[in-house]
């Protein structure tokens, strides 16, 4: 069993900088995430794309801000849980919670932050009938390992970005690919489209475009696809894996069951003190809690994420005292004892 | 009279940051503080000391930090009246406000920020008889022009890092520096006491130390200084100019006539909806506000700043409603014109 001070739920921006707050007072961190890296929305779905609104970047990708960050907290030593959703919350007799993960990982804190985003995002599935039985078996909505497609014939659904790039990169490691397409555009980055159509020019994407796989064979795993063209009629394409590609859409999931107060796919917090849930020890930071006049912005998150972390020190330390201090005047000590420090004024006598 | 959307008493790091989400919501504003830069504290008296705690910097200067905040509300034109001080506000027939700084410059704007930080710093006077009588007339407490002091006689007194900068800036200048201090150590950077030190040894800085100034004399400006020393009792030393350094000390100053809500010199805000004052019309964001779990960090003051704004919106636009847009996707449009965005993904057929 994972023991910490707060357990945080979702490591994107928000959840990662409370690690850093908590860190000034000396709390321990651990989060966990259902994707298979930190950094939430901002590693996973717009990594290269730039963000305005961050306070003193006049412009930072995604991707960077989430490697700031992780360099920001990199003191404080967080534990994380990756590749696991946060599913059951029970609170013990000693007070504290006990959070297990779909994978049954267990997580022990005083205090929980929720500071899901939009919630866990969940593939969006197309709806062939019987798909549900050939997952994990042939069907992939993603893609973990690439090593698994070696030398396999893989067939991958879509338009857009992921589509584009997971076909790209895999032309070098299956044995066969083809990018299935229900119109004949694409719609991402420039060098994708350019290199997809260089790629299937060469021979090494087998492009079916105007298309749609309609159907999945095979007994017990994928042995070949029903495909149905808009003009030339349907067809049938063997193959080792189907991997659709549509995108990602955000779903609350468990949390939405653990009791707490939730409006319109929000929780609901105490904007006026602490962002504390209805649930005593649980709070939510970010674009997951609401609240009059709520802004899903991530620097609104920083904000909520940093007077939480007070309050949760007052549950954790019941009647010690925390004097706020300026990392200015006295720097930043992480977990291992290292400072980071402003050098200091040196007092010297002169003539 | 300059007449604006929001007018924003105070310039630091809050102040400026404000410029920008007001800018989203096409909204103009314009700033008055009493230094003669933007950027508050973080360019007056730290401007080369680290933060730590500024959310996706894991180390900012306080300097670099104003530069990039300068950066990013460029699009939004902001107004500056600088080197003066909100003095009084009315309010007006038609609802909106009149605010006139201590030179009698006016402003009009239908909503108001009071982004003040600590207040404004005034500089700690010396208590030495009659001083007030020669302010401007050879006693300055602040160095605006150096220019001023060529080939001029100049006492500098003070034991910290502006005394030592400026004796060490005004060597060049001025036709004799004496630094007086009342120890005999000084508490600055190390290369700013060495140096001085330097020029010591070289008799282009005349060193007083165990010293301290106890009387101004003088027809009208000054033309002697009387100087107590610990041990060698007093003497004369005659001069053009006297430059007292003793820091700088934080006043809410004449805001706090306002008929404000005040409480241990900060503004009570309601922090449950919109950081608005107990006047309408009238919001208070970053050091100089207050509410239940106040922390005065600048991050919070971002938060407070962006949420004030969307309240403005509907004082400036009644009835109008607006919608937000993430900067992610809709990018970034200057006052001119001119937009910054992501590159859009791209539609293409292939094959």
């Amino acid at each position: 069993m994972i023991k910490t001070d707060i357990l945080i739920i979702g490591a994107g921006p928000v959840g990662m900088f409370a690690v850093f707050e908590a860190g000034l007072l000396k709390l321990h961190c651990h989060l966990i995430d259902a994707l298979a890296q930190p950094g939430g929305q901002c590693s996973e779905i717009y990594p290269k794309k730039p963000i305005y609104d961050i306070p003193g970047y006049p412009e930072v990708l995604a991707g960077e801000l989430i490697d700031n960050l992780a360099e920001q907290i990199k003191p404080f030593e967080p534990g994380y849980t990756l590749g696991e959703r946060a599913e059951t919350i029970e609170k013990l007799e000693d007070g504290t919670f006990l959070v297990t993960t779909n994978k049954g990982t267990e997580h022990n804190a005083p205090v929980i932050f929720i500071a899901g985003g939009l919630g866990s995002f969940e593939p969006r599935k197309p709806p062939i009938p019987g798909i549900a039985n050939y997952e994990d078996n042939g069907v992939e909505y993603i893609i973990r390992d690439p090593e698994v497609y070696r030398d396999k014939r893989v067939v991958i659904a879509g338009g857009g970005d992921s589509a584009l790039d997971w076909s790209i990169f895999l032309a070098d490691v299956a044995s066969e690919v083809s990018l299935v397409h229900r119109r004949n555009e694409f719609r991402g980055a420039l060098d994708s489209v350019e290199k997809v159509a260089e790629l299937a020019k060469l021979g090494k994407i087998n492009m079916i475009t105007d298309a749609e796989v309609k159907e999945i064979h095979g007994n017990g795993k994928v042995e070949s696809l029903g495909i149905k063209h808009k003009t030339d009629g349907d067809f049938v394409k063997e193959t080792d894996h189907f991997i659709p590609l549509f995108g990602l859409s955000p779903k609350l999931g468990p949390i939405g069951d653990w009791g707490l107060e939730i409006v319109k796919n929000a929780i609901v917090v105490n904007n006026a003190l602490d962002y504390q849930t209805n649930i005593p020890g649980v709070f939510a930071i970010g674009d997951v809690n609401t609240y009059p006049g709520k802004l899903k912005l991530i620097l609104c998150g920083f904000h909520e994420a940093t007077i939480a972390v007070q309050y949760a020190y007052n549950i954790i330390n019941p009647g010690k005292r925390y004097v706020m201090k300026y990392t200015t005047v006295n720097g930043v000590t992480g977990f291992d004892g290292e400072t980071k420090k402003a050098e200091a004024a040196v007092v010297k006598s002169i003539g």
